[in-house]
């Protein structure tokens, strides 16, 4: 018997966020109703942004989200003298590059209509700018029910 | 009334770039002809290379590519003196990192048989190599009709 | 005629491995079984933890992974003072950072029943802790018979 598809998309808008790294799982997970009752699938989880980033990261200890900011603020300095893209602000050519090393998606399965993540992972919305804005993001799944 | 699925899948050769960043959405999605005419789905880029890498980033401003390759050089300098693999010359262990930092593979929405990208959001192909030749991705999208 | 859909997922655990850059693209594809007979689709490799990561790189000279372990602890360096999450040992809250920038999912084409992979992509599983134990992984199948 031929399995039956299922595909669900939804749009969720992001409150504005501080600078830095921010656990998000329930406000992008929270509207999504059961997947559509899907048995086994993909869900993706997409920013339409290039100044802020999505990723799965330690969803327990609050100063994880602490030292990440430290760690990409080092990575990424702000300010350097050779940066040719300035006039949106010296946060503004940092966050870009922050975007595409952590990137604009994060993917995890779908099994019987639940995400299937591991027990410490949490989706973190890392917000780059000083002043982001509230933020923009679609989630999809594709699977069988 | 179950969904009807579809998936279409495209190759792509892109012509040798130089080393840095460029922007090619439109040679990317030119050829995926309105992706079947999906209503909702997932559409996913891949890159079948090691030494260059896809991201999403800003689609305006040039400078932006410019300063990408700047603050790219500097997170995996070239010629340092403890890498090991160097018989394929000094730019190829870095490019081997970059293009795991950055990924092989960009995905995102796809909506009313067109991409779902935010505003500022273009594909770029990021060429870690100092002559990388051609690039090769394949593009597959899958939804519901 | 509607196009017949498939959806197939697949656990498996891999056994521990020292901290470095270790490619297993045969334990993780070895048990995936043909994808079903997949024509066309997305396969997507998904790992449940926040302290290694899943990353694709070059498939043929092991001095690749000794250089990808020495450029990851140059970009996240172990020890900094300005670290707070650091109850966990030494080598976590880099292992945290390391698996945010390489990220947790590769994804890649299915074509014909078989991953569509560029000749010297291989998938590496990226052990970031000195003793992360065994690990969890889930492969997700979409596409088209």
């Amino acid at each position: 018997m031929p399995q039956q598809f299922y595909t669900g998309q939804w749009d969720i808008r992001l409150r504005p966020r501080a600078r830095g790294f921010h656990l998000v799982t329930g406000e992008v997970l929270g509207g999504t109703d059961g997947f559509g009752g899907i048995a086994a699938g993909i869900c993706q989880v997409f920013l339409l942004h290039t100044s802020a980033s999505l990723t799965l990261n330690e969803n327990s200890d609050p100063d994880v989200r602490t030292d990440m900011e430290t760690i990409f603020n080092r990575i990424v300095p702000e300010g350097s003298p050779d940066y040719v893209h300035t006039f949106e602000g010296s946060d503004d050519m940092p966050a870009h590059a922050k975007s595409s090393i952590l990137g604009s998606t994060v993917s995890f399965p779908v099994r019987n209509g639940r995400p299937l993540l591991g027990t410490w992972q949490g989706i973190y919305l890392c917000e780059h700018r000083d002043r982001g804005g509230s933020r923009h993001l679609c989630v999809t799944v594709v699977g069988t029910l």
